[in-house]
């Protein structure tokens, strides 16, 4: 009896890859072969620190190895709380920070608490692309709003209340943004905010790069009222990556919800992570993230000029996290081309535009500076040559 | 101006909450005023064992705290492949095992891969309560059959058949079930499948409790086929709840969807936990895995009879797992009740049926043999005095 397959699921089929992952998959391919030095990647180089990992790992020597409470484990969500204190002298009830395995998982249940299937989540095209995914995943779609170097690769107030719909249901916003590295202007978020709120929408704010910013501290959206999504992670800048530890500040009136999703989906974020969170927010450990900011700035202001000079302009200077986002049309409008050709002809990967969404994705690639300054060198002058053929 | 708060997407309004987890919290608040003894929990009371901890710490220690590749580590999912020929005697390729943010990652992957809004998926009644809620979630439901002790609280093939509908997409077994800890029988489950087979639907199985199984050893449903979704976890057999780690056999049409799923809504799962895992499959820990596997079947000896003796039957005797569930009904029909006075006089904390659906759920309660010996005698003879009054 022959039998065919099930089919895959509307939403299944819909979610298109993470480009950016295929790309690392394949430079791992070439590195078993030869050289390759990975400008695609979303992650810090540097290891956890050992204070932090020892953190974790005491706390499972001694027995923390079993389920959490759903929202956290309170220690942590104290420090979160009053991390919201110290940084940006704002007060967030610890009650109102969910604890969430990653900023992924952020995501997922601040989507699936309002997000119906049809409605629409306006954001800027370039974005996070999972962030479509997991709209797609809700039966929702992103609403992409193209946007460039003239509003630092940000939405503005104007183009949420002149692009609102009838199914638009809110806004997202990522400052700083993957793929940019730039921010958004706060008085412009703020105005953002009004005029969400007065379209009776919700925003959501991803401040995942906070803390890997250079010459500013932005504050958070969760000063704008208690009625902001703010999703975090301890990924960027606690250099956490592999943990899956983020959080979520909720607005009130999801609080339940969210408590009741967080249990039948996640039951709780990992222990371990738990723990060595809460000592990724002690002072001894902001030393160590403090000097490896200061190396992320060296490197971008390595590496902005040098493309210049071989004629990939970034068009706005990113003022955070490790990427920048650079035109290639003075050697290619095929990103994609351009990205495959450098990976086989150098070893160097980088990630072409169409990850990150549709608007002139052609025409440009990001690159991470999340290698060291002569793995940097090294590839810039293999691009270098890559180029002038 | 006055704002309303937006409102709660359909999914987030319908999804109940986790009954469990909400006596679980209660008892934690009582605990801080006097003894309490939880027989309300999912998971064994055993800590991780050291050298499983050990093994996730040294990883982190060398660097392991950076993202893992989404679908695992490739020396987990070789060793949970060889795992498949040394338990069960069947081939499984490394290449269908995905490493998953526990069973609960599992089980969204599976469901969100083929569960269109709309769909039904056939299951017992009672059953684990998130396989309903993470249903919700896709836009889908649960179609609940009710089953009693005499099907050892399972499907059998002649109720799939019949019930089968033009909404049912396909049909979850749990074996053991959580919260009867009751086995299917393997041709049981060879002719259900065989029905799903037939009717073009798509069978998941849980396997989570596998290995903490009393007299017997149950083949796997992977070796029914490459079409079975097979969901599995460290959790349990293992302790290693906290650690957020399980897997999930794909069938080859859902392998591709999957990952890219993985790769949006997870990422990966944590390294660390990922690497203890590795260790967790080592001969050195299964022996001691198993010493405690003997004490949890002690323990199922001790406390069905005490049970009997005070008028709390267990209909179909537990054959794996920590759970029994038993028939309250010559004490209250009231369940929920029944548990909540349970735990105000006595300290006791007891699951109540409704968690786990509607069928006769005001009969039953569910109570886990995870506490100590001394500990189960102690909340039983508490239990004793108070059905007593």
């Amino acid at each position: 009896m022959h039998h065919t397959a099930p089919r895959l699921a509307t939403r299944a089929q819909l979610i298109q890859p993470f480009y950016a992952v295929d790309i690392y998959r394949q430079a791992l391919v070439l590195a078993e072969k030869g050289r390759t030095i990975l400008m695609c990647v979303g992650e810090p180089d540097f290891h956890t620190p050992e204070r932090v990992v020892r953190a974790g790992m005491d706390a499972a020597l001694r027995g923390e190895t079993h389920y959490t409470q759903p929202l956290g484990i309170p220690p942590l969500r104290r420090a979160l709380s009053q991390h919201y204190v110290n940084r940006y002298g704002v007060d967030v009830d610890a009650e109102r920070i969910v604890v969430t395995v990653g900023a992924s998982g952020a995501l997922t249940l601040a989507f699936m608490a309002f997000a119906e299937p049809g409605d629409a989540i306006m954001m800027a095209d370039p974005a996070y692309p999972s962030n479509r995914a997991v709209l797609t995943g809700c039966g929702a779609t992103a609403q992409l709003i193209p946007v460039g170097a003239e509003t630092r690769y940000q939405l503005t107030a104007e183009m949420v209340d002149r692009e609102w719909n009838d199914r638009t249901r809110g806004v997202m916003i990522a400052s700083p943004s993957n793929p940019t590295g730039t921010s958004i202007d706060p008085g412009e978020l703020a105005a953002i905010h009004q005029v969400v709120r007065a379209r009776g929408g919700v925003l959501v704010v991803d401040e995942i790069y906070h803390g890997l910013t250079y010459g500013h501290q932005p504050p958070s959206a969760a000063s704008l009222g208690d009625d902001v999504f703010v999703v975090n992670s301890f990924s960027k800048y606690y250099c956490m990556t592999g943990w899956r530890l983020g959080w979520l500040v909720v607005p009130p009136w999801a609080l339940e919800a969210i408590s009741r999703m967080q249990a039948h989906f996640y039951i709780c974020p990992a222990a371990p992570s738990q723990w060595a969170g809460v000592a990724a927010l002690e002072p001894e450990s902001t030393a160590i993230y403090e000097v490896q900011r200061a190396e992320m700035q060296r490197r971008r202001d390595y590496l902005i000029p040098a493309l210049a000079e071989m004629g990939l302009q970034v068009p706005c200077e990113p003022d955070g996290a490790f990427y920048v986002y650079a035109d290639i049309t003075a050697h290619s409008r095929d990103s994609w081309g351009f990205a495959m050709g450098l990976l086989q002809a150098t070893g160097v990967a980088v990630t072409p535009g169409k990850d990150f969404g549709d608007h002139r994705a052609n025409e440009f690639i990001r690159m991470s500076y999340t290698s060291s300054m002569p793995q940097l060198e090294e590839g810039l002058e293999a691009m270098r040559r890559h180029v002038a053929r």
